[in-house]
This record gives structure tokens, sequence and C-alpha cells, in this order.
């Protein structure tokens, strides 16, 4: 068959990719689990009124059809799922039964949509979400939980520095329904797009839109401006003079989500609030989160935040708070650019060589020793020269050689990066802990650290 | 909305459920990356013309459709992958100048099959597969290593005893040839309907459409009943007196790849050199594999082969082995009859619990020094009474209860199950290992091991 060539966004990895990859999903599947967060997984097709509830989506859907159905040529009603979080409420209210709650959950799959691809976008891609879903009422630790667990997550990734950035809709309602505003839903999509269309035309939008005057369009302008690592924002908010209950209580809220991620120290990493943000998804109803990368040009990663009703069957309404993190969008870019990639294409920490075809069973007996500890171990394909023994195991980055013992001599080891070589006992070597597994490096040591 | 319901043929696992197939699909990975195996994905769609490539499973192909495109009602051309051999083929193809060969890779991802529903048919379902593939040539180590590889990763599976069937396309066809068969292919397609349709049947077919005598069949059937899990099974070969070189080539074969698992020890496991085992498929040139779990219904888990050529571009050959291992088709039937589950819904060792609300930053300070030592934590929602904390714990099988120090007494910490309750200090407190982690269990002593 002649040579495949690539699908428009459908990144696929080559090996070594793949490794440095793996090495972020375990990253963040550690962390989540060290918090306790179960991990979960919906099935890849939703019906279509459930992908289609919210609407806006729809054009992005991909319906499945049997390529030969019976009753002629007929969709089966189903279509892929474009997020994580529709098949989170259906699988809540589906299983509702038979789940504890608050059920703190972490999802890891692939999500697809068709839409036209560009930089950035994908038509199919990895999201990695955490959520904490409650039933009928879920405490505002929930909040503080989820943003600690995503600092931290984010905080260990080897990437480049990632911004979470972190607000609060009851802190900006409230701030406008203290100004006066009649309509605070207009003010917030107006103040949304501050950053994509400038002052001037929200200025404009909100003396039209919203009806406010030039003293309230100052104001929220300000309010906008306020951003800072620390709870320093409360009193720059405060000094603006309004006041009003639902402020209190978003700021109140906004101060001990940040306090709860105080710990979290990383060059890599930084939570700011900033009160700008406001994400234009209308359910939204306390902390909202959005997370960019600017190093490479400037990239939302990650979104997400409180909904009081996720799901709701009539009787029971479960509200949750979660982040989504879009691990595709972060790695695909990097990778395509060359920037990062694992330091070596095979999990093998050892290979061991052949001397002759005769010398198997003995390389086998080496390999089984090795792996007996956790040492990834691999066998030479073929009794070739040492030399191209020693190139077959530099060409997949395996760090070690060894040469099992023959008449003339022991067994020994090889580090060949460095050329040494010693004696070794394979039922007690032991590599550094560094060689044990790919690692994911950086082939940009301006911008990301080690 | 109204409750979803399930849709049939995509099994959903709740999170102890889920916690227990993680168990499986770790295990897996681990022994196929101690064995140097790397990880690869390939998307999930691939073109029709790739899918369709065998023929006979064309009516199986979900095809995807934008659900909005823009010129008229089409597909995409694209549907989602059915096994994950096609995938690789095509990735082999596409990639092979960025490749290193032979390449030792294995793949755990989703495949997709729109049949219709029934016991042990899934729409949706996960695959492990190992595959070694060569460019040009493959020596037969290869077919000895997949062999190993999977023996090793079945046996450390804790779940009902696996037979892994081996037996090799020369052997047989180099016996019938000896026998003095004409057409050595329709005499493989008959007497792989042994097990199914009874000897007589086979006897009918091999006389009417592969133009035996009764002799001739008589030496067949002996040959398809001989097995053995040692290499015992050549000296019968023998003795039943027929010559062929590839009778001999074959023979050797067999002897080899079984010998490389003879290490493999599991009461839960065996590999047994089958002579009946042809495979179906036309692609299969040496080994063949088929892997069965027999203890709740007959379950084909696992199937795979060596083909001389997996893919070719015309002026490069592909040679590969491989085994695809079911993991759907292992669990979902075991789970749906609650006959495995893991013995927690949550990663969760501790849960901290809250003596007052005031106390939820000594139980954070308690929660961040465990997970410092990978002792995963949870903090308790709400300061309820202990009680009610400890049955928060024990609904969702956490074995832990931290008390955090207040006024009156130190940190102490209690397993739930013994009711044992001691001093601990957070920063050096540690579970046994087997605690930290969830486990698969077993509701089936008769027949699971641990």
């Amino acid at each position: 068959m002649p040579r495949p060539t690539p699908l428009s966004g459908f990144p696929e990895l080559l090996p070594s990719q793949r490794a440095a990859e793996l090495a972020v999903l375990d990253s963040l599947r550690s962390t989540f689990e060290l918090h306790g967060f179960a991990s979960l997984e919906t099935r890849s097709v939703e019906t279509l009124d459930q992908l289609l509830r919210k609407g806006e989506t729809s054009k992005e859907v991909y319906v499945l059809r049997r390529l030969q159905a019976e009753s002629g040529d007929t969709d089966t009603g189903w279509g892929l799922h474009f997020d994580l979080t529709v098949p989170l409420a259906r699988y809540v209210l589906e299983h509702a039964g038979k789940l504890e709650f608050p059920l703190r959950r972490y999802q890891i799959q692939k999500c697809w949509r068709g839409e036209r691809p560009q930089e950035g976008r994908y038509r199919e891609f990895t999201q990695a979400d955490i959520d904490v879903i409650g039933r009928d009422e879920l405490g505002f630790d929930a909040d503080v939980e989820v943003t600690e667990v995503m600092a931290e997550a984010l905080s260990l990734l080897p990437l480049p520095p990632v911004t979470l950035h972190i607000n609060n809709r009851k802190l900006i309602e409230g701030f406008y329904l203290g100004v006066g505003a009649a309509d605070p839903a207009a003010v917030i999509r107006a103040v949304d797009k501050l950053d994509k269309v400038g002052a001037d035309r929200v200025r404009a939008s909100l003396l039209d839109s919203a009806g406010l005057d030039s003293a309230q369009i100052d104001q929220c302008l300000a309010l906008a401006g306020i951003s800072s690592t620390d709870v320093s924002f409360a009193d720059e908010v405060m000094a603006l003079g309004v006041r009003h209950p639902l402020l209190d209580q978003g700021l109140d809220e906004l101060v001990r989500a940040l306090d709860g991620a105080t710990h979290v120290r990383s060059e890599r990493f930084a939570l700011v609030a900033d009160l700008k943000v406001a994400r234009g998804l209308d359910y939204y109803t306390g902390t909202v989160f959005e997370g960019r990368m600017t190093t490479h040009g400037d990239v939302s990663i990650c979104a997400g935040g409180r909904y009081d009703a996720l799901a709701s069957d009539g009787r029971t309404t479960f509200p949750g708070v979660g982040i989504s993190l879009g691990v595709t969008r972060i790695l695909a870019p990097l990778m395509a650019r060359g920037l990062i990639d694992a330091d070596r294409s095979v999990p093998s920490c050892v290979l061991v060589a052949l001397p002759t075809e005769n010398d198997r069973d003995s390389a086998r007996a080496v390999a089984r020793a090795l792996r007996a500890r956790g040492i990834a171990t691999e066998i030479a394909p073929t009794a070739d020269r040492f030399g191209r023994q020693i190139r077959h195991a530099d060409r997949r980055g395996i760090p070690y050689v060894w040469f099992p013992a023959t008449g003339d001599s022991g067994n020994q080891v090889k580090d060949i990066r460095s050329g040494e070589q010693v004696d070794a006992d394979a039922s007690v070597w032991q590599p550094p802990v560094d060689d044990l597994r790919p690692r994911l490096v950086s082939t940009d040591p301006q911008e990301l650290l080690p």
C-alpha cells in the first residue's frame, strides 16, 4: 500500500514523544491519586440529546453511523463526546444510586471535535479533568481543594511556566450590583472580552448594552485591573469603596481558595487572583479558573469553576466544582516544535549484549535477574559486533549495555554516555534512580526548567 | 433531565470497578515495560480504505460524520478503528523513517465495533497488544520473546486461570504436505472448525473439500489431538511418522517458543502447545496464539501470531509477531457477575477526620505530610460526629482514619478494619505496603486465587 499521510487535527506521537506524554500523564495521575481522587472513565459515545443540550458546540460533534446499517443509511443517534463534563453529568445521574458523594474523581480521556484544524486546535485530544460533585450540597472547601490539587499538579509538570488565574463570579457580580448595574450578567459578558477587544470597546459596550454611566464603568474597569498572587487583591477591591453582601461573600471565597494553595511553590507555576476573568459560560456560579501558558504563544490550557447544578434529575441536584486540563493543547505544539521530548524511545534501562548467538540463554538469565528488581531490560536482537550493539542502544537512548560473562571475562556493565565499564552482578547491580525510566527533557533550556 | 439509561454494548464501570481495571492495566504495563516494550498510541480514526482492506469486518465499522457538515450530509471518510493491528500497520508505514527497528511496542487503547451486542461482545472495548515489528527481516527470537512476555503478563494477573494455546502454521502445513495433501490451506480451514463442529463434520469436510483419503484424515486428526505443556508434543508428532522439511522447521520453532516461557510458573496460567489451533486468518505464517479463560464460560481472551507481511509499501516489507489481549472481554463479564472488584472505591489510604471546622488547617498539614511520603490521603468533607466520619471512610473502603491532635490528645490513627487505634506522627507513620493502593479482590474464592 502507498505510504499513508497524516490526518489533519489528529496528532500522533513517535515513541520518545509518547514516553514524554506518559511522564506527564503519570505525574498528573500521581498528584490526583495522592489527594484521593478516583479514576473514572465514561464511554466515548453519548446520545445526541445529551451532547446538544448546550447548543453552542453542536456543529463540532462527530456522529456515528454503522457502515452497513441494516435499515438504510441511518445514524446511531450517538456522537463522540467533545469534553468530559457532559459525560460526567450524565454518568452521575445514571449511576447516582451506586455512587458515594461527595464524588471526587479524575478522568483522563480522549475527546473529539469536528472543527477545522488550526494552530492549537485538535480534532482528537486528551483532557485531564478533576471534579468534586456533591449531592444536594457541596461546601466551599471543595473549591479550595480543587484549586490546591490542580496547583500542585501544574507545579510538578516539567513544562514551560503556567499561570492559573482564579476569580469568583459572586465577587464580580456583587461588585457590579454594588455599583448599581441593573443587569450584572451583561456587564460580565462585556468585561469578559477585555483581553480580546480592548478597554475602549468594552467601555462602549458597558455604556450601550449594560446601561452604565461613566463613573460606574470606571469602577468596573478598575476592578478588572486588579490582580495579585497573594490575598492583597482584597484590600484593593475594598479600596474602590463598593459594598454588597454578594461581593463580601465572593471576596471571602476567593481569599480562601488562594490561601489553600499557598504551600505550592514552583518557579514554573503561579496562582493569580485575576479579577477580569469571568469565563463566558453561563453555568459557573462561583469560583472560575483559567490557566495559560504564555512562553510559546499565549495558549489557554485549562478552564473550570463552580457550577451549582452540574446535573439534576428534577428531585436531586448535583453541584460541582472542577478544572479541565488540555494535555494535548499543552504538549502537541511543544512537540511539533521539537521543544520537549523524552531522553529515550524505549522503557529499557539496560540492553543485554549478545557475544554470540549461543549466549542467548545467559543473556536471558541476566535480563530476568534485572527485571525481577524493576530494571527494564531488553536483549540485543542479534549477535552483531559489540560496536553495533552499543549503537543499537544509543539510537534508542538506552543508557546501559550489559556484557554477559563469557569464557574470558565476568559480567560487566557499561554506561554508554560516560563510557565507564565495570564488573557487575545482575542480582545486585542498581542504576541511579533517575536512569530507571524515560524522563521528559527540554531542548529549550532558556525557557523550560529541568 | 430524566435519568439516562445505559447504552447496550458500552460497558461503564463504577469507581471501585475502575480501580480493579486500573490494577490490571498497571500490571500489564509494568510487565511490558520491564521487557522494554514502548508504549504507543495511534489515533482513534483511520481512513475507510485502511479499515476495509481485509473486507470481512467492514460491516462492523463506525463511520464518522460531522453533525453539521458544510456541504450536505457527507461522511468524513473516516471510521473508528476496530482493532489495534490495522492502525499499527498504517502507523509503521507512515512513520517508518522515524522509527527504530525492530520496533517493540505495546498499545493499550479502546476499539469500537458496530456489531449487535451479545454476551462477551462489546461495541467499545479495551485491547492490550504487544508486537515486535522488523524491517525486511525479523528473527524467530521475536516469537519467543512475545510468548514469554504475554505468558508473564497473564501469569501475574489476579484473575481466573488462563490458558495460552500456541501452535505453528509451518508445523501443521508441513505435516499436511507430508501426508500428501494437495491444498494444505483447505485442511487448515477444515481442522480449525474442530472445536465448533466436531470430528465427524471435519472428516466429511476433509474428504469433500480437501480431497484426503481416510488414512490421511486419520493422520490429520491425530495431529490435531496432540497437546502438551512441555516439549513432549514433538515426540508425539514424530511418532506419527510423517516427514517434511517445513514440519521440521515448525517443530523446532514451537519447541523454542515453549522453551522461552518455561520459567513462567503460576497456578493461574498455563502455556500449552496445542496442535489443533490454526487461527482462521490467512495472514499468519508461523507461530499462532489463542488464549482462553474457561472457568466462567469459555471465553477467547487473546489471539495473535506471526505475520511475515504486517505491512509493505512495495519496496520495504515489515514482518511482525504479536498478541492482542481483550481486557474488556476478560473483565466486563466478571464484573457484571460481581466476581471481581477492588477493595476500595478511592485511592485514599487515609481519611483525616475533622474534630471541628476550625481544625481544617491542621488536618491539611497532616494530609500534606502523608502525601509527601506517597500515602494517598483525603480529608473528611465536614466536621461531623466521628462515627459518621468513620462510616464515610468505611463506605469507600479507606482503611485508616487519622485523628489530628487537639487540646486533649496527640495525633492518632485508627485501622477501621481491626479497630486498633495508636499514637502516630504524620512525618514517619507508614501503612503496610499492601494498604497503599486499591487491590483487586475476588468474591469467588473457589476459582480465583489471591
